[in-house]
């Protein structure tokens, strides 16, 4: 099996939002995806580049992707956020996901970040042992917040 | 008194690196604060912008500090994520806090972003009440990820 991990382009992005997809299903929440293909092109290669994205080929077809952006510690200063890192189901266990993982700590390295932050299901036990087995840190006592659009316009009185 | 919210300016950093500091402290880790003035500044004010600050101000004081960014969701798209807001300890109770958190929803409302992220440890009850309130979610299932600097070059074999 020949595996290629390289930078994504605009035409890949339809490949990327089936495994964004496939991603949700797997996490529980099939119909959290809203974003469109179109969405995807514009968000990472547009003007203003809002991530870079990384996918797995063999054989000229898509079997995986990495998808990250820079954040802004105020403790550490600039760090690289894992978004998302998904491996189509036919194709796990083949070391495609360890490929990708470890392009987007090369590329951490290079760009120079203090820290490499993503989130976990606290049940994905599989994965949680993955990232512990590297050297990551699992910090399970800081919890996630979140204000979606419509809670947002509710507490601003706006409906 | 009178409370002032404005978005930072650079000469802003020094007060916003102690407000970082003493939520450092609050947060149990006083020594994790790397950053410097002069980081904050090229972060903030640079070439490639990195975050957005706002600061309360009380008679020409600097009593409390929002820093927020933007990030992608693979799920929503465009988001904001709030990394910090502090206020100065002898401030607190005086509305300061939530005027800048209504600062940072307002701001969010106008970019037009699909939600507002930031994270709450989990023995802060009164914060986390708060974020209950004005109709923000917790989610205790995610936990978080990190690998710092020192670890990632030990998996990529670099020390």
């Amino acid at each position: 099996m020949e595996l290629r991990i390289r930078s994504a382009k605009p035409h890949d992005m339809p490949s990327v939002l089936q495994l964004i997809i496939e991603l949700a299903v797997f996490e529980k929440e099939p119909d959290a995806v809203e974003v469109t293909t179109e969405e995807l092109v514009e968000a990472g290669f547009g003007d203003t580049k809002q991530f870079k994205c990384f996918v797995a080929e063999v054989e000229n077809e898509i079997v995986g992707m990495a998808l990250v952006y820079f954040r802004f510690s105020t403790w550490k200063g600039r760090t690289l956020h894992l978004e998302d890192l998904v491996v189509k189901e036919i194709m796990r266990g083949k070391g495609v996901g360890t490929a990708l993982y470890r392009k987007v700590m090369e590329y951490a390295d290079q760009e120079g970040v203090k820290r490499v932050n993503w989130v976990v299901l606290d049940w994905n036990t599989p994965a949680i042992k993955f990232y512990e087995q590297t050297g990551a840190t699992i910090l399970s006592n800081w919890w996630q917040v979140e204000m979606g659009q419509h809670a947002l316009k509710k507490y601003l009185n706006k409906q």
